[in-house]
């Protein structure tokens, strides 16, 4: 076997990530006990989550421990397997972690098939990103035929399905994101109503523009400003999603918290969390649509590909710099 | 008819209301026209809503007008009809103003018993505070027997009720109010499990303590930092019922948004904002089962009674200086 190269946790970040909060370790790759494979990383997801999981607080899984192989989820090939359910050549999809070479008892792992689509897209639109889009929207948004939904965030991994799904579903879908090269992407690739360029316009008087009769489902990814702006727009009984908030996961002052949530009042609105994990037991469901819809081609996909595991440190920074178009995903090796 | 003296808008509000906001009136009581009634108003409610209403914002009801009567719920007795569902001498509850006398087409006027309750109950926990509270625990809190309910402004007219519904309901109930009377009150009195003096006690640290598996229901009264201080402890599936933010209501520099309402994804909970007057269809099932706890003697109820039309401008800040007990009520003139 040869050697695994990892991306450790030594420092908990104060504000972005910095190069010396991470260290870069090599140890062998050992043969795999029973009851356990070894995989080699072909691709890593880089996730806005990621950002949370590196703080030493309580949150809905437990903090990466500082000296531990950052975790990540990632696709790749069994290489040495002494595990019943998995062979040697078998693609899977698991939390890898940010290194070349994972061992696994098998937990949370996953068989992928490359025939059907690129392995990439199990980490993107047929992976967690596209689970969250999924769930988030139909089972909190409970988005009906003719409403509108606003998504924040529309670029990225998980916005883009969601303002797909919201089309599908009979529904107007606006995307709210940075520049006119995601916001070309979203009205003319992926389909979306309109798009909000929140770099160079009001998004307040946007989303007064684009909804004339208020927001019904906002599907939040990004908090702050934004999700403020999106609070004065609600419609009666609005389902505000709350999947994330990437403006804020750097703030080295606190959170902001949301000045117009008063509008939830106003309006009997809602606001509620979610984290993908709660749907396991239902992802076959999640899956079978989405492969559907994107055999079909209602459902595009995309995915960012910055090539090195070196590049790591940087590539995980492009989330939070609004860089990224589709899903972002750092390729460890060739298939 | 004697002279009819009234309190105008006159000026919106920065801040706390001042005297100069008012305008005070004197009109001759007109006979009723075809279809309408005369009241004599005897209780006029006071209301930390009313303060919204003072505002010239979008809201859930129109802003009371510079130069109208300030908008009010009271209690009152019929002096003159020719409305054919009233009669001279019933006693009557509608929105009738901060007025010793009202005219009314009848719309929203309801008849109430003085042999089965107080007047001033009418205006409390039979009236829309206790109404609020029911709706909103019940309906939007779903509160299951065990549960941990926790309720700010604990001792005023909403959140008193809340907690001896959520302990009718098998619920334990934790009331967060200001000073050591109040909190006496709540626990001596209406049977809280326990009560957090917010003026003397680190509010986050008091319900860690009393809530070690987490608040299940939080019904907020308040907003500011004591809504953070909730959302730290939230449980599981936690439902959060935004009801009002009465420390909120006289900024003058802006509403507070709640800092830590990522819990909501954390903990995959929910925050839902209430409006009574959607109810007004379910109030007779709400005055039932209010009326029959409170015979039996599981729901107690108190008014803070102030006397006198001319006190009405002082008398609203109370509220908001945390100086009522009970619900807060303003005598007019005698039954």
């Amino acid at each position: 076997m040869p050697l695994n190269r990892q991306f450790r946790l030594a420092a908990r970040p104060v504000g972005m990530p910095k190069p010396s909060d991470w260290t870069f370790t090599e140890e062998p790759v050992p043969d795999p006990a029973d009851g356990t494979l070894v995989v080699k990383v072909l691709y890593i997801s880089l996730d806005p989550a990621m950002r949370g999981w590196m703080n030493d607080a309580k949150s809905y899984i437990a903090p990466v421990a500082l000296g531990d192989v950052m975790r990540a989820g990632a696709v790749g090939r069994v290489v040495a397997s002494k595990h019943p359910r998995f062979a040697v050549g078998d693609h899977v999809v698991g939390m890898f972690g940010v290194q070349e070479y994972a061992v696994s008892d098998g937990k949370g792992v996953h068989p992928v098939d490359p025939a059907l689509a690129p392995l990439t897209v199990y980490l993107g639109a047929l992976g967690m990103p596209g689970m969250t889009a999924y769930f988030g929207l139909l089972d909190i948004g409970k988005p009906k035929a003719g409403d509108t939904v606003v998504v924040s965030g529309a670029a990225g991994a998980v916005g883009s399905v969601v303002g797909q799904i919201a089309r599908i579903k009979g529904c107007r879908a606006i995307g709210i994101a940075g520049g006119a090269a995601k916001c070309a992407y979203l009205t003319g690739e992926l389909g979306f109503d309109a798009a909000i360029d929140y770099k160079d316009e009001d998004v307040r008087a946007a989303l007064a523009r684009h909804c004339p009769r208020g927001i019904d489902v906002y599907f939040d990814n990004v908090g702050g400003d934004i999700l403020d702006a999106a609070l004065t727009r609600l419609a009666l009984h609005a389902r505000v999603v709350i999947c994330g908030a990437i403006s804020q996961y750097n703030s080295t002052t606190g959170i902001r918290g949301p000045a117009n949530y008063l509008s939830l009042l106003v309006n009997r609105a809602s606001m509620t969390g979610m984290i993908v994990f709660d749907y396991a037991d239902r992802y076959g469901e999640a899956a079978r649509d989405l492969g559907a819809w994107r055999a079909e081609g209602t459902l595009k996909t995309r995915e960012n590909i910055v090539e090195g595991l070196d590049r790591f440190p940087d590539a995980l920074l492009m989330l939070f710099r609004g860089e990224n178009t589709g899903k972002l995903v750092l390729k460890v090796a060739d298939a």
